[in-house]
């Protein structure tokens, strides 16, 4: 392999691709990028065995050929160098590389070696604007289940329908639940859940492109494979296992009807909260009077060593008054997803969950389930 | 005690006096901030044992008197609420707190347990301006020891002369040294070994006051106590035991002539040797090669494992080539701590230390010892 690129695509390229390897010693391999040439240009491997994240930038490329070499080596060394020109030649089982006044050797390991990834060659499910993407998971991915108890609740649920994809994210304690609109004539129907990390990987990857200006308005193609999915964003493919199982028919525990209704200003109820959670002791249990004369939720925590705290928030309250206790930990992971000025809160009574909705987005749900006195 | 006073000022107190408050669970008061009222003003205090810390504010004191709070819960605590008057009342090991819609009640310990700060009432030393104490500490302080073996230089050296104020730092393997000039009339001749942490602390309140726009000019008096030493900031002091022992003679190992002379700039010296530490093993062994024909520095590494790399940079040479290996990171220590745009680093041999100065600027110095091959 003999080839000659940009310092900075160079660069780019790794830190997309080498973020999801971590320090594995007993398979040495996997901590190394695999670097081939492909059509003309160089392309960047990475997996941990449950995902595969690949890169491609353009190049000179004057001779082809493969190897691999260690990740946070490779893109330590690139990230320090010089934007400019990079020429890099294998030689046995290393790369040479020279950038202006710096010369390297780097010590890699066969190719051959490299686990692969599996490649998937299906049809596209649907395109969608990578920016759109990234806003709606980052509003659900937190919400996972971390246990291994239940696998099926380990990922994000995407739901493709006619006219809309569903994403749903629950560790049976807390559920959120956004709904993305499309217009794709072909009607869809597939369920998929996507491990956490594979989504957390892909907002990560969709933000760097943001951040360097480079996909404007670009789209990703979602395909489902054997057990396996692709987002595909043009010179990036990420890759990902998915889980086996049926996801729980949450729709059915989202109440359609409420009692009393709250709507208040987000950021007041999240410092309020805030300030409660010093008091709320291990089990981080609030408790919440959403009174109607006057009209205010009333926040109060007390722990037996540290001492209580109340607070008062002014609140449009319709329907009747009610106590109800939270994990504040859980309001707060919802209420910090919602970027709406204002947000309504639904409820019945205290052993019902609460929805907390965006005022003027109906697409966003989040619900909670109170703790029981 | 009963008193008013504004979040701003309370939260500004408490982020000063908490920081070096750790997790003690054989002494529970050493979590806590001491509360007193003194002179019409709220005072703030706390201690490790070795470091106090104490802070006025200005407010309304309507009742004296005392308690003490865990200060990690009174500073979240506090630095939650809006920027509003603050009502705080002592009942009995409580405080009771008022802000706008938030009440609270703090569990305290009695003031009567908390340790005693030592207090010095001496003349002054010296004053000087808080901005310049705080740079100039800044370019020492890491250097110093971390091991216990050689207590007497796990400190900052300050050494007041005539006109001058010596800072030294050094671990034995490398030294900063700063000299301040003073134009203070009344001879002084005093050194003083004052520990790492509490040279941390100092530097970081310094930055606090001067974020908040709060130490224009301010100046610091340094007092000596028995074997302590006050810094005196008007609304903040930081008492500090000394450091017992002799400080090594580390003049005597500056060498005051060199063979080679080389001048280059900074920032490539800093990035051409940051590359080269991604090859110098877990020794950190970079070779330096400074040549005169043609004038440049070459730097090297090597590492069986992982590959090698050789860069050049230009430079300004006068007297011999030599060739010698140093630790990479104590070169890059004393370079982040130069400001100037080039440096000049004098040389004899490659097993004497090199010297590494700011172009321009006499007053800083540091030294590394070489690796001897």
């Amino acid at each position: 392999m003999q080839i000659i690129c940009l310092q900075e695509n160079l660069k780019q390229a790794l830190n997309i691709t080498e973020r999801i390897i971590g320090r594995n010693l007993t398979l040495p391999i996997l901590n190394n990028l695999l670097l081939t040439t492909e059509n003309n240009r160089l392309k960047i491997s990475s997996t941990n065995l449950e995902i595969g994240i690949i890169s491609w930038i353009n190049g000179k490329i004057e001779k082809p050929g493969e190897i691999t070499i260690p990740a946070k080596l490779l893109s330590n060394f690139i990230g320090n160098l010089p934007n400019k020109k990079i020429e890099m030649r294998v030689k046995g089982s290393q790369l040479h590389l020279k950038c202006e006044n710096f010369k390297a050797v780097l010590n890699g390991l066969e190719a051959k070696e490299f686990p692969i990834i599996p490649k998937i060659k299906d049809k596209p499910l649907i395109r969608i604007k990578g920016g759109v993407l990234k806003a709606n998971l980052s509003q659900v991915v937190e919400m996972t289940s971390l246990s291994d108890s239940r696998p099926e609740i380990s990922g994000v649920l995407m739901n493709f329908e006619k006219n809309t994809i569903k994403l749903a994210a629950t560790d049976s304690f807390r559920l959120a639940e956004k709904i993305i609109s499309h217009n794709q004539k072909e009607s869809i129907n597939q369920a998929m859940i996507i491990p956490q990390k594979t989504i957390q990987e892909l907002i990560r990857i969709l933000g760097e492109k943001e951040a360097a200006n480079d996909n404007q308005g670009q789209e990703v193609e979602i395909i489902l494979g054997n057990n396996q999915v692709l987002f595909n964003l043009g010179d990036v493919q990420i890759i990902s296992r998915l889980i086996e199982g049926q996801y729980p028919d949450y729709q059915q525990i989202i109440p359609k009807n409420f009692t009393t209704h709250a709507t208040l200003i987000r950021t007041e109820l999240i410092n309020n909260i805030r300030v409660a959670s010093l008091f709320s002791g291990k089990v981080n249990n609030v408790q919440f009077f959403i009174r109607s004369k006057p009209a205010l939720i009333e926040i109060f925590a007390k722990d037996i060593d540290v001492g209580e705290n109340k607070s008062q928030i002014e609140a449009k309250i319709e329907g009747k008054e009610i106590e109800i206790v939270f994990n504040c930990r859980y309001i707060l992971d919802g209420l910090n997803n919602i970027m709406s000025d204002k947000v309504i809160l639904g409820l019945n009574n205290n052993s019902s969950p609460v929805i907390i909705k965006p005022v003027g987005d109906a697409s966003y749900t989040y619900l909670v389930m109170p703790i029981k006195a």
